[in-house]
């Protein structure tokens, strides 16, 4: 069985073959444990993830449902070292939001594909459409990948594991975290800047390793978030709803190119190109 | 917002910028949006999925979940017309096998990350591990992916799709599906399977077009297959529960290498190779 070596990474016996040639060798991948997400004693949700900061997954999980508003919210979060290392339990100052039990959110998790209904859940709990942030500059779309990759401790050494940076529209990344769940990355980056009493994240916006799905777009609106960088594809219902919100949604950022699929008002163009003549 | 043109594609009009450069495109998107699964007319589940192919992915969701044990637990699958498109109904012939209930499924979907409890609920659900099939060829497990991508219609013009390819063993493609969501491209495929009379699968293996995480080994060995093939990198619990099970699990397919993370023995290695005297 793969040792932890780190939180995030396992070493892990194989067999190599390559051109035909078997050899074994000595590799990595990336931890996957299951972590218990519970509200003032009571079990809420289970979620497949890479363990560590499991705090900041709870919150930024509680967050990106519209199930705590803020950082007033709760009163405490930590282990419940009674139970397991991979039980977390979040104490709030007056009990959550709206019933979880609501709209078949039983059915959901802090996940892509095991969506609420669908737009109108955004309607109900998201804040109002951010009308303000700072515009977001072309060269930091371009950019933003590139740091997000350099920030990544594990994914070279694993190759399996997805982030999420959070940056200010000035360029600042203001925090960046890794998971084997894409969306887990999003709610740890979220509950990280949220536990440190940053929340709404109104002139800020999202860098994603890897394709922007709905549920992903959606929790930068529940945050309030002026945008979502993708390094890869976006989906017909993030396009929506991005839309919708006017927030920036841009895509498949490559070395110098990038498409924008929602809020190019948000964009600031290069100031000034050099002359071709 | 983006227009519909084909049940898995849609227009959408985007900016494109190149080199500080902005010009107006007509792209494609993947389309997304959400699914109730009901069985008996009770809604048990909503997921995020690519339209189409509902009944294969409905089917497929509950066989992986231990729900059903095969083609004759079902009586008739089709979409609830009086409700939505997006609604699809399952109807038993004498219920499901257990209570969904139980060991906190309420908050699991066919999803990656919103998982059971762990390993112990797979002891608890599946078959007995997989004894017997045919070893899988060493060509076969390198070229799988080639023709998994090759038989991808929506990638190519989206970039947004997963893909799952279940094979026999001896190298025929039985089956292929592309989902917006990994885990609903592997309910699909093994519910097209079963609705045909095929399950379980134990001399087949599946190809994953990305990352081998838990849940996808889990549907796997629910189904009883030899293996999985994954193009990305296999997690840490994936790797305990492929061994656990003497399960075949392949990483980093490439042109011409791969990793063997469980299960070499179902391994044929090639019968000769060139010698180089």
């Amino acid at each position: 069985m793969p040792v932890t070596i780190d939180p995030h990474i396992a070493a892990c016996s194989i067999e190599h073959i390559h051109d035909g040639r078997t050899d074994s060798r000595d590799d990595e991948v990336a931890v996957e444990e299951p972590l218990e997400i519970r509200v003032d004693g009571k079990a809420l949700a289970v979620t497949m993830r890479s363990p560590g900061e499991d705090e900041e997954l709870a919150v930024g999980f509680l967050a990106g449902e519209g199930l705590i508003a803020g950082p007033g919210d709760i009163s405490e979060v930590g282990p419940d070292a009674e139970l397991s290392a991979n039980v977390v339990d979040v104490r709030t100052t007056a009990g959550l939001r709206r019933d979880p039990g609501e709209r078949r959110f039983h059915l959901t998790s802090s996940c892509g594909i095991c969506g609420k209904g669908a737009l109108e859940d955004v309607h109900l709990a998201a804040p109002a459409p951010n009308q303000g942030g700072a515009p977001v500059g072309e060269a930091l779309v371009l950019s933003a990948p590139d740091e997000l990759r350099a920030g990544q401790h594990a994914f070279g050494r694993t190759g399996g594991l997805h982030a999420t940076g959070i940056f200010e529209a000035g360029g600042r990344l203001l925090c960046l975290r890794e998971d084997v769940g894409r969306h887990n990355a999003m709610d740890k980056a979220v509950g990280a800047l949220l536990l440190e009493g940053r929340h709404p994240l109104s002139n800020a916006f999202a860098c994603l390793s890897g394709r922007a799905g709905f549920e992903l777009v959606q929790k930068a609106a529940m945050a309030d978030m002026a945008g979502v960088v993708a390094v890869g594809a976006p989906t017909s219902l993030a396009v929506d709803l991005a839309r919708e919100r006017d927030m920036l949604l841009c895509g498949f950022v490559r070395d110098d190119s990038f498409n924008v699929y929602a809020g190019a008002g948000r964009l600031a163009p290069r100031s000034a190109r050099p002359s071709t003549a």
